[in-house]
């Protein structure tokens, strides 16, 4: 007879986390005393904890003037904790993610400097670039403290304040990485000035992304602010880039912040953004292709009797209207024919079931668990031909 | 005038994690039906998870009947999931730690097999190679599910239960890591019949360290049972495992989980037992350095005062009775000098202030922040001569 004669110890217990993001303007100035404030209230002992800073060589191009105040400000501003003089200035963008040299000096410098499991990895770049330094800090010693300082739209909004870091591992993205929250972001504005138009803009398209599945009132304050937001309007950036990281911060708190499940609602309009991406090589951008995705979803939700035409129709306006094109050639190319593939691949990618996030209204999402083929490829011909 | 004008959200939010750890005989005999049960438990959707399975070599040597027995158990009791028909048999002990073969092995696996975040990976082996495919594990798509079966004394009931996995990286132990809980763990005792006597006593110096730290009533049953654990009775030794695996997990639970403090009450003994095992250049093993650095805390509590002769006495009897020695040649010939470093290192890696675990008696740890050089050095002398 078959049998269970087994005893068991169960383990049940719970981790808190909390970090605070936040918003300021000219970070290592002087008379910004944000960041000493910081670190002094992260003192816990006599002990003086070090920071390790890291670079990203895209952004010094532009702002070099910080080589020389981040060690003037915690020389004048900072007596917690102490700053390793040799700042580490890496080639940020994808390319940081892929190969794993950059990976490789943050944690030899970690061990070279003896940064421990109480002291702080800063780093000041764009998403791709945190999450690779994040990466790092997540496994080296099995966790130091990192602090990350995004210096993109997209970082400052989205990537920057989750709780994801990764690399890209035999050639897939994000193969390897951790869920590993960071003790605090820094979202300062005055780097983004230097952004190419197409950052600028790639970075909106997780606002409205958020605004769609969330907030219908942030859906209409882009659309009565897009002239100030192509414009390169900062103040206006600094209110979008609050309300999306707001919205995306309550979404993860709230949910299911390690993605134990297979639900994914941040995921709107991704599973074919992702599939665009790679058959662009990446020369498109995250954004770019999201905003194809929502649209290709939008319309789809339409077709299935879930959206109204006049809600349809302000969607696809204001992603047109912010400077996203849906006919994006190489892409489109293809496209079609990958739709069912890119659909398995994000199944795959679950790990389980089948769940998309469609739009029943703006603010509304309803999740669907099977698409129909035919009615897919009716909405991406209607994608392609939007004027 | 230095002001703070920034804006901030805070994000807050706590992660609960839940695991069995099972004890068990002939985990795949198919008589025994906890395996199936567990699989069936986990199942939330008709998806069909995959199971990568590993297995440590030096255990395969003793136990190659599991090539066939645990295929045909899962051909025959396991309907929810689908084993991956490779398994993998690789090196284990300090080894698989230490070069990066193995881990870069496992993590192909995943890649090239598909296992996704919702499908399992299953190692079965030592400490050592349960640290290496754990950390493999916990990195790979941000986590796969992981499942341990322990076969060493040690990992069952002491390193495979808990929350931690590691490789050494740089030379340096456990280097890179994450603290990432399992989804379960099968201690299955027919294993330890083929450990080496080494591996079978070093083992139980973790129960000696639990009871010392944590509970009177298991020391006086060691005590009282010395001549069976010597011997190699089983049924003893399962008690062992069993109640030093609750008191380990007890622990973990009601502490501090993912150590983000600098308190480590599980590590009395430790400061000292890690320098031993470098100096001896790990030709000593963990338990047996562990035996070490408990019998010289022991004496140092002792000599300061905390603890009474008559305890110190049960203490090194017990641990001499289980065949632990304390002037192991290699190690002592320049231990003395190592003391102070060794406390330097053991505080580095806490990163903060000193804090050291001592007893006011069997059972009453006490925690210390200061520790007197000259007296540590009567207690080495004492240890050394201890007869
Ligand atoms: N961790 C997450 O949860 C998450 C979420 C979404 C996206 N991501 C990742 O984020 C990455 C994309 O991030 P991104 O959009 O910030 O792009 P990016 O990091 O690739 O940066 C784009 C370019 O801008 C440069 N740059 C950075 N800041 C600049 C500035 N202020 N001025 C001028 N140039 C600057 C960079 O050097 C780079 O060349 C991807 O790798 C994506 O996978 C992560
Ligand atoms: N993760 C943690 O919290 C934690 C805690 C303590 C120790 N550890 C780690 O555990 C490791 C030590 O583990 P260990 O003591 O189990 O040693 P081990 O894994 O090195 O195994 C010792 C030897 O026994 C062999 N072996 C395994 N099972 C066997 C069996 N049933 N019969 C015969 N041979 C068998 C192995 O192949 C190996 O050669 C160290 O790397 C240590 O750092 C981890
Ligand atoms: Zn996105
Ligand atoms: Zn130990």
């Amino acid at each position: 007879m078959k049998e269970n004669r087994s005893k068991n110890i169960r383990s049940e217990f719970q981790v808190t986390y909390e970090y605070d993001v936040f918003f300021t303007k000219e970070l290592f100035s002087l008379e910004n005393i944000l960041l000493s404030e910081f670190f002094q209230s992260k003192k816990t002992d006599k002990m003086k904890k070090k920071v390790l800073v890291v670079i990203d060589q895209g952004l010094f191009n532009f702002h070099n003037k910080i080589l020389e105040s981040i060690p003037q400000y915690f020389q004048s501003n900072v007596e917690s904790v102490q700053l390793i003089e040799d700042l580490i200035i890496l080639p940020g963008g994808e390319t940081s993610k892929n190969d794993s040299n950059g990976w490789e000096l943050v944690v030899s410098a970690i061990n070279q400097y003896g940064i421990d499991r109480h002291s702080y990895l800063m780093v000041i770049g764009g998403g791709a670039i945190l999450d690779m330094v994040g990466y790092a800090a997540a496994v080296a010693h099995r966790g130091i403290r990192l602090i990350r300082i995004p210096t993109t739209v997209l970082s400052q909004n989205d990537s920057g304040v989750g709780v994801k870091n990764s690399i890209n591992y035999f050639g897939k993205k994000n193969f390897l990485g951790t869920f590993a929250p960071p003790v605090a972001v820094f979202n300062d504005s005055s780097f983004l000035v230097s952004l190419e138009d197409r950052d600028w803009r790639s970075g909106m398209a997780e606002a409205v992304k958020v605004s769609l599945i969330k907030n219908k009132v942030f859906f209409e304050w882009m659309e009565s602010h897009v002239s100030e937001l192509t414009h390169r309007d900062l103040t206006t950036m600094e209110h979008l880039v609050y309300e999306c990281a707001r919205l995306h911060m309550e979404h993860i708190q709230n949910g299911d912040p390690f993605e134990f499940g297979s639900s994914r609602p941040l995921d709107f309009g991704h599973w074919f953004a992702h599939k665009l991406e790679y058959l662009a090589n990446f020369s498109i951008r995250h954004g770019e292709a999201v905003a194809i995705g929502m649209a290709l979803d939008s319309i789809y939700s339409y077709l299935s009797g879930f959206l109204q035409e006049s809600e349809l129709n302000r969607i696809l306006n204001l992603l047109r209207d912010l400077g996203f094109q849906f006919n994006h050639p190489v892409l489109l190319k293809n496209g079609k024919e990958n739709l069912e593939l890119a659909l398995k691949e994000f199944q795959e990618h679950l790990g389980g079931k089948l769940t998309l996030l469609m739009l029943e209204g703006i603010g509304f999402p309803k999740e669907v668990y099977t698409i129909h083929l035919s009615l897919l490829e009716s909405a991406y011909d209607r994608l392609v031909g939007w004027k």
